[in-house]
């Protein structure tokens, strides 16, 4: 008998199949039992007739728990009012194993139980439905930049310096030496752009955050595409193209999913080019408007960036902060040396940063006096300094966080349901 | 006038178009400058009359030096001699930075050196065709997953146990804990299968390797398929036409590369499954019958394994190792438990292992058996064991390291032009 998986059922309509699967629940209802079983691609309801089965397969009925493997054959019939629109008429059911007392139980669970769980939190379906999210966006990053010309240059994770402060990096011994991992690939970035051009790397970054809050985790993905000759405006254009695609993708292939979530897709459909872009002062001017106790001259915090996102129904750009506040990489704006050419994406919904990036400062002596200005070891950007003396030339680029990303699209109040294992301060199991 | 990437000029001929690159060498002719320009996406031969151009123009080809970053504008024209098949017949140059003394010059450097300098070196035609082909590999190996019904699930890099042996892992503080760095996460993996059916995670996992050789990075990229419901049988078809779908790709898509890097893609053509399948048993024989000095009962070595792989033209999937030399979460043949029922795929022309996987153990007792046999920390296994409690089923899976299958596949003799920034024993800069 052909196996086949739930989602592809409907190819098999008025045959006899073998789903392999999960018991998700079950009812009886005297001389029959009706399934829902998962496996992975879906759900199916399998309707076993007493009088249709062998007496072991409606005695394996009885005995499947919540989470008992088993495998059910019969024939795939249409169903209108069927999750996936098909059901499942069963000829015969083998039990694998039975789960006995799964944890997980339809009632609320707290979420420090649920995440000790995570193991087998994962099979609910609000869970898969945020995991296939999650593929999906990430896909929809890597398909954007390598259908625009990008080349993908995996940064490393073993550092031998800090890329912005000591304070939040994880150390470790690298035989004789001291390694840190990584928190941004972008110094690596801008070397690979002078060898190809359009660049990006994807991987796992890492930040020793001692704070807990709805937006940190210790070890978060990152994506960081840079641009050799692109300045602040090719890179504004850049992100908000890339944003909305990536979005857009979602909307366009996750239907469902979102759905599961119950989550509000008006808004979503709203990021399209061009997002508004106003500049640090503006902003600040913003804040003092709505009578927000913010400092002029400081970087934005969480609950500023929460106002003024929430005063935009798309991603709105926030350019030109203050130098003083930002990285030493980053290039003075020639019209006004006090401030940089930098730019953070706010989502909108209160989300905050998504993106930040910016144009990095080509200049060797300039750079130079900024990295001994931040009190940074000169050697340890020697390499870095020659991309400067060797063809330098204007360059921009940005790192997108993906859990925000994620929690931002699903509609997640919290980080934690954004990545398959979550890693923050007390989370390191299972 | 328009922006032009150089592999876009032949969408430009008969017309006026700005190049931005960098100059990568040059020769003249009295009154003709020849610039060989690069941009990261290819080179272009940019003509450069003294009587077309203002005189700055032509004093900048004077001045500038290899590796000088410029603009050319001019006429896009073709040229079947040409590089890409077109040149540029030069209007104006604009000299942006002029780089002195740029230390990788057209003569032979040292490794060592050119491995200092390899934020530089990766501007060279060669290192920017195997990055290329990187990337072409990780692209191809996400297309196959993504269109077969994978979801990705990333794995944590942070892990509270070392999932095989601790002697080769990096530790770092985690706050009030000790961490160490993933070696695999292919544990997490088959939690997730039992989520989602089909999943593969793709990142980085690292190993203290303190052997200098050609096959071994600390940090390496590695891709983990894990299946629910599939054998080894299924795993090992699973594996052969994931290869030939990834080298097919290369081949298809990369010929240029392949060309500049004077591989011989006639091997290569041969990659198409079915691939051989030997048993260890098999194997010991012809390592016997080799005259090969080869203990039975051990496992396979990397010279045992260049004899194997070298009388193969395709890659040979040698299965049912001894259980003693394997991992505890493999699962015994039952129709021989000394054997497990594992599988490593060893790629041609000698190169050896680049997959190792296979069947899991599935039944909790026995695994639990296994776990004490191996003096593992029972308790660091719970969340595991819970997957042979909750609905174990039959799943199987494989582990692919990218870096080998670069080397392999760009034919080049040591892993560390694989990988843009190489970390090894003694190396972690830049």
């Amino acid at each position: 008998m052909n196996k086949t998986y739930i989602s592809d059922a409907g190819r098999f309509e008025g045959q006899d199949v073998t789903v392999n699967g999960w018991l998700y629940n079950k009812r009886s209802s005297g001389k029959l039992w009706f399934l829902l079983v998962r496996d992975g691609t879906g759900l199916i309801q399998a309707v076993v007739s007493k009088a249709d089965v062998p007496e072991e397969s409606f005695a394996a009925c009885e005995r499947a728990t919540q989470e008992s493997s088993l495998s059910v054959s019969g024939r795939i019939a249409p169903d209108k009012r069927a999750p996936g629109g098909y059901e499942l008429q069963v000829k015969s059911v083998v039990l694998h194993q039975t789960a006995l007392d799964y944890p997980i139980t339809p009632k609320e669970h707290g979420t420090p139980f649920l995440m000790d769980n995570r193991h087998l939190w994962l099979r609910s379906s609000r869970q898969t439905a945020i995991l296939r999210i999650r593929h999906e966006i990430i896909r929809a990053i890597r398909d954007f930049f390598d259908s625009n010309g990008f080349t993908l240059v995996d940064a490393p994770v073993f550092t031998p310096a800090a890329c912005e402060g000591t304070t939040t990096l994880f150390e470790t011994q690298y035989f004789d030496e001291k390694a840190f991992l990584t928190q941004s690939g972008q110094l690596y970035m801008e070397a690979a752009a002078m060898a190809l051009g359009k660049v990006y790397c994807f991987g796992p970054t890492f930040r020793a955050e001692k704070s807990k809050t709805r937006r940190h985790l210790t070890e978060f993905w990152m994506v960081e595409p840079e641009v050799a000759y692109a300045d602040l405006d090719d890179d504004m254009a850049l992100a908000e193209n890339f944003l909305s695609a990536v979005v857009g993708r979602v909307l366009e292939t996750r239907k469902e999913e979102l759905k599961t979530l119950e989550r509000d897709t008006a808004p979503l459909e709203k990021i399209t080019p061009p997002f508004p872009r106003i500049s640090y002062d503006e902003a600040a001017k913003m804040l003092k408007e709505k009578g927000v106790a913010f400092e002029y001259g400081t970087d934005l915090g969480g609950t500023d960036e929460t106002v003024i996102s929430e005063a935009f129904e798309k991603p709105v750009m926030v350019h030109r902060y203050p130098a003083e506040v930002k990285a030493f990489y980053m290039k003075n704006d020639p019209s006004d040396p006090s401030k940089a050419l930098c730019v953070d994406v706010l989502a909108p919904e209160g989300i905050g940063e998504v993106i930040g990036g910016g144009q990095r400062e080509d200049d060797l002596e300039t750079l130079l006096a900024k990295i001994k200005k931040h009190g940074l070891p000169e050697q340890a950007f020697d390499w870095y300094l020659d991309l400067r003396k060797y063809g330098s030339v204007p360059h921009s680029g940005f790192g997108l966080g993906i859990e925000r990303t994620v929690g931002w699209i699903c509609g997640l109040p919290h980080v934690r349901e954004t990545i398959p294992f979550p890693r923050m301060l007390n989370r390191l199991k299972p």
